[in-house]
């Protein structure tokens, strides 16, 4: 099983993809694992070591795929 | 089965996403068409009309999801 990390914080972009990724993703591959940032902000750093900028992102064998555009990591760190 | 559409343009950015797509998304549930705007342009329009504004793109259910960025519709409809 390939490791695939989905980061959110919650907004609506991060939602729809969410439900998106959920829905798309084929499970017999991958282990889904969804965070949700703005609840795990000590998970922010290990984020940023993928190369996420922004969520939703979803990360693959550790390369970074963000879709659409909900909101920045300093947004998120700063809690707006 | 749900059609979805991964659009690109051939660029760095649009092959490493179509590479992840073909891999992750779920074969059983999604009939999957490549369309490469490059060479397609006929088949901007009708991107457009899912909201696509950048590729790569993945339409699902006819809403655009933009993966990372690779280059503009305007870039691609510039041929550059």
């Amino acid at each position: 099983m390939v490791k695939a990390i989905f980061y959110h914080a919650g907004c609506p972009v991060c939602v729809d993809a969410e439900q998106m990724i959920f829905t798309s993703l084929d499970k017999s591959k991958f282990d889904l694992e969804v965070v949700h940032l703005g609840t795990a902000q000590e998970r922010i750093a290990e984020a940023e070591s993928f190369g996420v900028k922004s969520v939703p992102a979803l990360v693959v064998g550790e390369k970074a795929y963000h879709i659409n555009f909900g909101a920045s990591l300093d947004d998120v760190k700063a809690g707006s």
